[in-house]
Formats: structure tokens, C-alpha cells, sequence
């Protein structure tokens, strides 16, 4: 008993803070109760006449089910419940009509097979793929003819069954409309923009998350499998890019409902290129990807020694940063809904990822294991390997003497000794590895320089793949612009330009 | 007018391909239809008495309602209404008694406030995220709280309106569990199962399409906007991984429903561990990231030279066929629910793997510009570079000696003329850009290198992301086991082994 007294009191105090973090739910769940208690008041003050009681079902019904959290939804809805409620009557009507031409048992029979038609043909256009925001009306539609049918079959009544019937559902939304719309609106263009921003800000996160984390290193003990199977789990870099992954459906559904709404608040026009912010998130989403690939390298067994992404240090990090910088910047200019300044946001990071693009070139030796450009026990080929060598060296020695201090370092961190080869192996080895090569076929001298090489070349990847994350800006830039000009936004203030 | 003829005609026509396609939508249509019938049909038959057909809504609306597509989802609709209406009707007696205690106005203000405070509590509890699945039981629960209360009010029968209201209900409930369980029923785990299964197939066929398509050098002329935004397009390739990360929302769906339909067909079991199958498709969708990434080299501005993918064209295509192969194999296994077969599934892939990182370990100087090793223009440093060139082409001399004619081959084509690399740069120039770091700074020597070396690395890029690939299979075949063992998978049939 005491462990759910204590399961309750977590229960309220969840439910408590849930409110504090988000009070449009709080004034959500008033605004509910308030529309009940109008319309069941209304009933009252109507008077007890046997009809209208009988009937209240229906305004208490259409508040139920037509009151939704954001405004948009609750139009759909509406719209939803007026034409649904419309067309069975109409129906309704033509085959009472009919019905009462046939006689006697006759009428049943009628009554009931076209219940069956109905309810077959609705059932099924529901499912029809460009119906889905119809949905409802075709439940209200069957639920408004079946019982018109069967209920006013009884009283004949079918003129006053209906218009009874459409006061009520009218007073119903006309209650829900008020309520919903005039005490504190929650807008659904509101909430669509708001997640916009935010995928933005995750994203950054997320990017420059990836990026530091390469460079320090950081590893995984063990993958959580959470990670591993595309769930919900607690690493901030993980779930920035997660939840821009993860908003495609709650982007749509609020697209579907902010259409519907009435120009408002800082979204004073009519058709605002509502679709425009989905297409901004789409390109954001297309970004994501490649943060996931970057977190994809953290992840993975494979990893270049930790002295080699030294090297590229700055480079990485400088693109990483410019990257979440630019991010940043157009989801604090699409919170302010401010056009982007003149000027190319992108220039930094494209600069970024050239000079990356240039040491790469500069510093490929690294990426790559040159000493097994060879097949090493060939004798023939051995002294040419070692000519190779001593090329090579020649060679660094020269670009040290012209370049900083940070080569001579790389270059000696860099020349793999057999010690570190094997440390690497060994740490593969005793990870719990996801995959092996090895496993059946015992440690051998060339699978060490296969894993050597494989770890250089992921730090490839990781660079190929950061640039072409900012490649890809440029689509979020572009969308950005055409949403800026379709919703009108400001023009930067010019002192916000300089920050 | 002939045009919405025309609009109504092809409406019609893919209305009826889409039955043709899915009987089961069909069937669906009918049973609704059927069970329709039956509850009205009874509604005449028990007579036409006064107290029946007033409360007839309630057995229509409860059909309408809970008639959901699959089993496990009208099981939760009903456990939904049945614990709603009990709860709001215990509600209701124990209010009706306080507010009859309550005199004249007293008790109207008493009503319309406990409904106030009964309709606050249940849309703000609704709200609450683990709530999710029983949103339809608050709808329910305040739904007859309210008209229990406002209808009852009047009549002051509060007994005789709940036990006319809790047996029409039962009734719709009874024939809808009748209908949907007992005529062709459609179970939500059959999907959930083929969905997996599907999933397998189009994930096997994106990775081949990927692997092919970077062989062929397939170039898209402007990437689609669709592509960009991640959105539906008309690309086998495109659309098989994408709806392996699109399904996530429909496997949760499906799998909240599959936890409450019994044990049924093939899935003789109970609690049969429909979790295992969000978790393999979890580790399928980390493969399917993969894929995505694969994809996005395939998309990106930075093309490498055909020349050189040709070098790795069999490696490439092995790891990518055998990739292809387990999934293929694991997903008919799924689909004939067979445990593996003993022996490594993952073998060829890994060897496949083993080979391509061999090959690239071999060619490494492929994938990078080693041309620009050097600040080319310094001339002491000339010299060495040419003598570092004249090494490989003896080393390669050596080695196309020890091996297969296609070294030859690819030793002519992979040195790169001038000529190409002017070409490569031309045509970079000549796409619709998206991005190209010379937009301001025009033609230089030295972007054309840039470029040269980025296509370059973009093979290795390609290739380490099909190693990953490789390696997150493992994760895949892992969760296949555990469903396996779990689900009590038949023993394979040796000869299918064999196949």
C-alpha cells in the first residue's frame, strides 16, 4: 500500500512540475473545464424541457471531442464535424423519405441496408491515403446518419430530430470556439515555429558536440544499445540531432493545423508560407544526417589514434565551430524573424572547410598508412619501400622547415612504432567487439596494418563527412532566404549584424 | 464540371486499385459496415420502447468508436471505455447523492462545478506522456461524467440512465469484438511482423542501389529538393532506407497495439516478445543510417573519378552484395521464422570487408592526392617528388607483376592526367552549385588540387561508411538472435541451409 501511496506522490509531483515547465497545459485544461461547465450550464438555463435534455449529449459530445489543444486542430475539427454532420442529414433526410414510401418490415430492411452502405463506403474512403485529415468527419458523418436513422425512425420526427440535433452541436462548437480562440489562444504556427528554432539550437549542440568529442576522444565503454537501436537516451549530443531526426511527424501534424489558422501574433498575414517552415526543418533534417555520420565515426570500433586528429586539430574545430555558429545565428534570426544580414553567413564556414580541405591535402600521408603501400615481406620490394621512406621523410623535413612547430610534433607522433600498432590491436581486441575480423582467425602481423590503415582512414571520413556537412548548409541557407522573403520578415537591425 | 467528373473518376479508379492492392481494407469496410447493421438491427429488435431508443446513441456511438483496423487497437479502445464509464459512473452515483443533499440552486452550481473540476483534471492528466495510450479513456470518462450528470440530472434515475447506458454499451462493445475478432481478423502483430520483414527487403535493396549506383557513377543533374528536405520521392534507392527510418512511428503504433491481442496464428505465445522486433528494427534502422550515408556521397558536390572507383569496383561490390545477401537472408528467415543457421551468417561479409580494407590498404595513395604532399611550386622539393614518383610507378611495377591484370589496368587509369583534372574541376564548375569554395575567389591552381584530392577522399569516405555498414550488421544479427530465442523461432531446415 505504501509503495503506491509513494508511486502516487511521484505521480502528482511529475504531474506538478510538467504543469510549472509548461502552463499552456494548465491553461489548456481550464479552458477545458470552463467550455464544459458553459454548455452544461447552458443546458440548465434552457430550461428541463424533455427535448433539449435528451439531446444534450450532442453539445457535450461536440465540446469533448472538438476541443484540442491548439487552435488549428480545433478548426479541422470543427470544419470536420460541420460537413460530416451536414451530409448525413441531407442523407439522412432523402432516404427517410424513401424508407417511409416502403412499408412495414419493408422499412427496417431499407433502414438497416443502408446503414450497411454507409458505414462500408465511409469505413473505407477513410483509409484512402489523402483522406487521413478527414478522418473524423467520416466518423462523424456514419455516427450522425446511424442514429438519425434508427432514432428518428421511431418518432417520425425526422425535421425536429435533425434541427434539435444541429442547435446543439452548433451551440456545442460555437462554446468551444469562444473558449478556445479568446481566453489565452495556444497557436499551432506558435508551437511549429517555436520547434523549428529549436531543432536549430539541437543541431548546434549536437554538431559542436561531435566535433569536440572526436577531438578528445571520447569513447563509448560500450555502445548503449539505446543508441544503437535509434532510441530515446540521455547524451545531449546524441539527442541534439535525434530530436531534429524525430520531429518529422510533429512538424507535419502542426503544419496541418497552422494552416488553418487565422493570421496572429507575430504571424499577421494571410497564407503564411507556413509550408516554407517545414521545408527550412527538411534541409535542417538533411544536415542532421551528417551530424549522425559524425557521431556515426565517435561510435564506431575503428578509431584513428588520438595523435593524428591532433594534427587537424584547429582545422576540425574551426569548422565545427563556424558550422554551430551559423546555425546558430539563423535560429536566433528565425526566433527574431529577421532576414539575414547582408553579407555571406556562410563565408567563415566555407573558409573553414577549405582550410580543412587543404591540410587534408597537405597532410594525406597521415590519413592513409603509406608503409603498407607495399606488400613488406616481398624482398624485392623492401628496398623500395625503404627508399619510399626515406623520400618521405626527406620530403616532411622539408615542409617542417617551412611550416610551424606543430608538424615536427605530428610527424614524430605520427610515424607509428610497432608498440603503439600493437596497442591498438590489443585495445580492439579487448573492447567487446561489435566486429571482428579476427575472431576465428587469431591475431596475425597484416590484420594489425589492416586495422592500422582503417584507423586512419576514419579520420578521413570524419573530415569528408564535416565538410560535407557544410555543404550542406547552404540548402538550409537557401530555404532560410525563401521563407524570409515569403513571410516578410524584418530587415536586420544593423547593430545586430555586427554581433 | 467535366473536370470534376473527371477528378470523381480517377478518384474512383485508385479507390478501387487500392482495395485490389489490400484486400484487408475491403474487408475492413465490410466488417464495420456489417457490425453496424447488427447493433441497429438489435436496437429495432428489442422494440421500440421509449427508453431504448433514446439511449440507441450509446450503443452506435460505442461501434463507431472502437471499431479500429486491428484487433490489438479496439482491445484498447474497449478496455479504454469500459474503465472510463465504470469510473465516471461511480463518479457520477457518488455526486448525484452529494448534490441531492444539496437544495434548489444550490445543486446546479455544485453540478456545473464538479464538472469544472472533473473536466480540468482529465485533460490536464491526458497531457501527461506516459497517459498517452488511455487519452481515449479520459475523453470517455468526462464524456459520461457530463451526461450522466446533466441528463440524469433531470430525470434524477441516475440508476436506471447508468445501467441503460453500461448495457447498450456493452451490446456495441459485445458485437464489435464478435465482428472484428471472429470475421477475418486483421492483427496488429501480422503487420508489425511484415513491416520487419519489409523493412529487411528495402534496406537490402537501398544498399545494393547504393553501391551500384557509386559504380556506375550515377550523378543526379540537380539533386531533388524532395532528397534535400528528406520528404517522399520517387527513387527505389531513396525510398528504401527511407522508409526503414520512416517506420519507427507505425512499429511503435503497431507494437502498442500487438501487447494485447492473445496468442494467434503464428504467434502461439504469450507474451509473445513483440519488443524484440522494434529492436531488431532499431539495429536495422543503425544500418539504415549507414545507407543514408552512403547515399549522401552518392548526392554530394565532391565526386571522385570514375577511374578510380573502378579500382575498387569488385571490393566494393562484394561487401556491398554480401551485405545485401545477409539481410536478405535474415529477413526471410524473419519472414519464415527460422532460427539462423549454424555457422557465421556474417562470414562472407566479413571477409568481404577484410578484403576491401586490404585492397584500400594496398592502394591508399589512390585515395589521396599524393601529388600534393608537396608545396609543388617549391623547387628543391620538385625533385623529390618526382623521385617519389618514379618509386611508385617501379613499386607498382613490382606489385602488378605478383598480381591480377586489372592492376595494370588500373595503374594507367589512375594516374591522373592534367587533362581530367581539369575536366573534374569543369564539371564541378558547370553543376548548379551548392557549394563551391571559389564562388568569390575564381579559378585557381590550387583549388583545382583541392578538389582533386577531396574527390579523392571522398572514395575512402565511401568505402570506410561500407565497412561500417558491414560492422553494424553484427548489431543486426545480434537482436535477430535474441527475437529468435525469445520467440521460440523454428529450427532451420538443413536444406535451406544450404541455399
Amino acid at each position: 500500500v505504501s509503495k503506491s501511496l509513494k508511486g502516487f506522490q511521484d505521480f502528482t509531483v511529475k504531474a506538478w512540475e510538467m504543469g510549472r515547465s509548461d502552463p499552456k497545459k494548465v491553461i489548456f485544461a481550464i479552458k477545458m473545464g470552463l467550455a464544459l461547465s458553459i454548455v452544461s450550464l447552458l443546458i440548465f438555463w434552457k430550461g428541463f424541457k424533455e427535448d433539449i435534455s435528451q439531446y444534450s449529449i450532442w453539445a457535450i459530445l461536440t465540446v469533448i471531442v472538438m476541443f484540442e489543444y491548439s487552435i488549428g486542430a480545433t478548426f479541422i475539427k470543427g470544419f470536420n464535424r460541420v460537413l460530416g454532420t451536414i451530409c448525413a442529414g441531407i442523407l439522412a433526410f432523402s432516404c427517410a423519405e424513401l424508407s417511409i414510401l416502403a412499408a412495414g418490415q419493408g422499412e427496417e430492411v431499407l433502414i438497416v441496408s443502408t446503414i450497411f452502405i454507409a458505414g462500408f463506403l465511409s469505413s473505407y474512403l477513410r483509409l484512402y491515403p489523402t483522406m487521413a485529415p478527414y478522418d473524423y468527419g467520416f466518423r462523424v458523418f456514419i455516427l450522425t446518419y446511424c442514429i438519425l436513422m434508427v432514432a428518428g425512425n421511431r418518432t417520425r420526427e425526422y425535421t425536429t430530430a435533425v434541427v434539435t440535433r444541429l442547435v446543439l452541436i452548433a451551440l456545442g462548437a460555437g462554446v468551444c470556439f469562444v473558449v478556445n480562440v479568446f481566453i489565452y489562444p495556444i497557436w499551432a504556427g506558435d508551437a511549429l515555429h517555436s520547434l523549428v528554432v529549436k531543432n536549430f539550437t539541437d543541431l548546434a549542440v549536437s554538431l559542436e558536440g561531435c566535433v569536440n568529442g572526436y577531438l578528445k576522444c571520447v569513447e563509448y565503454e560500450r555502445v548503449p544499445s539505446k543508441i544503437l537501436t535509434f532510441q530515446a537516451y540521455d547524451d545531449p549530443l546524441y539527442n541534439g540531432y535525434r530530436s531534429v531526426l524525430e520531429s518529422t511527424k510533429r512538424e507535419d501534424t502542426l503544419f496541418g493545423f497552422a494552416i488553418w489558422e487565422p493570421p496572429h501574433g507575430r504571424f499577421r498575414m494571410f497564407n503564411y508560407p507556413w509550408k516554407n517552415y517545414v521545408k527550412v526543418s527538411g534541409a535542417l533534417r538533411h544536415c542532421a544526417f551528417m551530424a549522425m555520420a559524425l557521431h556515426g565515426c565517435i561510435l564506431s570500433e575503428i578509431q584513428a589514434p588520438a595523435e593524428r586528429r591532433q594534427v587537424f586539430r584547429s582545422e576540425l574545430q574551426r569548422v565545427g565551430e563556424e558550422g554551430a555558429n551559423v546555425l546558430q545565428e539563423l535560429g536566433s534570426k528565425l526566433e527574431r524573424m529577421e532576414k539575414l544580414s547582408p553579407g555571406d553567413i556562410l563565408k567563415e564556414v566555407h573558409e573553414a572547410a577549405e582550410q580543412l580541405q587543404k591540410k587534408i591535402d597537405q597532410k594525406s600521408y597521415l590519413l592513409v598508412n603509406s608503409e603498407s603501400w607495399e606488400i613488406a615481406r616481398h624482398p624485392q620490394v623492401f628496398q623500395d619501400l625503404e627508399n619510399l621512406k626515406e623520400n618521405e621523410n626527406t620530403m616532411l623535413g622539408f615542409k617542417s622547415a617551412s611550416e610551424a612547430v606543430l608538424d615536427l610534433r605530428s610527424l614524430t607522433l605520427s610515424t607509428p612504432s610497432k608498440d603503439s600498432q600493437h596497442n591498438l590491436f590489443a585495445k580492439e581486441a579487448s573492447r567487446p567487439s561489435c566486429f571482428s575480423f579476427n575472431a576465428d582467425a587469431g591475431i596475425e602481423e597484416s590484420e594489425c596494418r589492416s586495422y592500422e590503415s582503417a584507423s586512419a582512414l576514419s579520420l578521413a571520413t570524419f573530415a569528408s563527412l564535416l565538410i560535407e556537412f557544410a555543404a550542406r548548409l547552404q540548402n538550409v541557407v537557401e530555404s532560410f532566404e525563401e521563407l524570409s522573403e515569403k513571410a516578410n520578415f524584418a530587415e536586420p537591425i544593423m547593430n545586430s549584424a555586427v554581433v
